[in-house]
């Protein structure tokens, strides 16, 4: 469930679009306008902003956003205000990059979203970049986390609810043979997690919870330290309890000393027109503190108020 | 360009149902007739006959196409009436079968439609199968073979024009060196394939003959009788150039004692409405004869017809 709030009677786009312009116009900007604005409008509708605003005024809104505002605060409206396929696309190529280099986000947006959103994103990819995706996360990967990350990327999992038990069985069992031999970046072991559908891999996770007595992540935590095998529990956590991951970055990202806040604001805008009411309850379950505390807590200004704007209040 | 003759006026398609009927009808089936209807229309007019043909006699017109006819002329009117996307579904899911396992005509798939093509037929796969074209094919195959397939058929690659000579260049020195080591199934020489658009591999491997002196599948000639290496050359000579690649698929299928109908349809149902022309140029430069010659010296009745109707007879 989403924690977005749209007012129940939504301005026409381009009055949305001139209280933006009113609100770069003069001298300063009126922050609490734009969040106002953009922060509760759902994805159609920023799009139709987006459009009325270059009618309007010939220029492009992103832009304008772009030169008005400056840190966490412009990351998190620009981020929020495009287009979801080309957000993600946007935050894979980021994280494709040598500096920001971040394999968790490009694996969180390939096994998160519908296949039909990945696709999407993949489609974003060649119009923004000239490149696809594969192309970028392939070239600048190497080792196991390649041989993982690729495919879930190229991925077009099937959807429906079906399931297979006597795969499901057979397959726990190659995951739990691999996992006694260590041999963590089989091809097998990533061919099942790559390719099957979540309901497939749910049956097949929890047959091997049956049958070996221990939840498959519990049997990868042989080594802590060891990066490929906290990408690999990471990824199967994203696949099969997307909110239980996703309340784990927000606390780490929160957690950190400084507060990660790239994680924070990726967390905040992919999630709030999408589940992030599950991802509070399970944050305020684990942490014994609602989200909207702890972030106001760790962030301030115009910041703050536009993720708490994005997570909404829980009336108590 | 497309060998398919589609007449200046093409009856309404409750005309063409009503005409397949009586060709259904009666004792005897009229061969000729359906020949004469179905082998003349285009992917889109065939659409709109078999919904006409389930809307006034509220059956499947494959049903009936299957019922009616019988051995090679049945698969090719099968296979011929189907949406493209559908029918590469069916081809592939096929091919991924143990006892008809066929890596090439999946790989032929994979590498000679359009990436949006591609993508239908994965979307198609999972409307007819319940399941995803790379989970089948994974799980279908093993070792080298697997290591270039499942990406593949996973790839969504950029199409645009444009070309990094620079990149072109390191990856072909890259391509060479694996080459000299044997390191055939390396995982860069499979990310370069699998992963850059069709113009970028070509400029690659253009720089590969200039530099080294060979054309890349010359260097690949090391061990005719090895499985993976055959399959490597057809993956290569597939990406760049497909009538090349296709002329010799139909010269070894009629070459065959016996013909294989099996690759002589394929190739004909799915390029005579896409480049079967080009491939009709390519087959009679390299073999001294006209296809249709070919085919009709090496297969008889219906299915000469259906097959000699979708190539087109060219005009001496």
């Amino acid at each position: 469930m989403a924690t977005l709030k749209v007012p129940a009677c939504v301005p026409a786009p381009e009055q949305d679009s001139e209280q933006l312009r009113k609100a770069f116009s003069g001298w300063g900007t009126n922050e609490a306008l734009i969040i106002e604005i953009l922060a509760h409008r759902n994805a159609a509708q920023r799009k139709l902003i987006r459009e009325s605003y270059a009618a309007a005024y010939g220029e492009d809104l992103l832009k304008d956003l772009d030169n008005e505002l400056s840190s966490d605060f412009q990351r998190a409206v620009l981020l929020w205000t495009l287009d979801p396929a080309e957000r993600d696309a946007h935050l894979a190529n980021e994280a494709t990059k040598r500096l920001t280099s971040n394999n968790l986000a490009i694996m969180e947006i390939a096994c998160t979203r519908s296949s039909y959103d990945l696709f999407k994103v993949r489609q974003a990819y060649h119009a923004q970049y000239k490149k696809s995706l594969e192309e970028d996360v392939a070239y600048h990967t190497t080792g196991d986390i390649r041989k993982l990350l690729v495919p879930l990327v190229s991925a077009f999992r099937y959807e429906g609810d079906e399931v297979n038990m006597i795969l499901a069985k057979s397959e726990a069992k190659i995951l739990h043979e691999k996992i006694c031999d260590k041999a963590y970046s089989d091809e097998e072991l990533i061919r099942i997690l790559t390719t099957r559908s979540k309901a497939q891999l749910n049956a097949t996770l929890n047959h091997y919870n049956d049958q070996f007595g221990n939840a498959i992540n519990k049997d990868l935590k042989a080594d802590l330290n060891d990066e490929y095998l906290t990408f690999l529990r990471a990824t199967i956590k994203c696949l099969t309890c997307p909110e239980k991951y996703y309340e784990k970055t927000l606390r780490l990202a929160i957690k950190k000393i400084g507060t990660d806040e790239k994680a924070l604001t990726r967390v905040v805008v992919t999630q709030a027109e999408v589940n992030m009411q599950r991802i509070k309850e399970e944050y305020h379950k684990r942490n014994s503190v609602p989200l909207e505390n702890a972030i106001a807590k760790d962030t301030s200004g115009d910041y703050e108020k536009m993720l708490i704007a994005l997570i909404g209040h829980d009336d108590v």
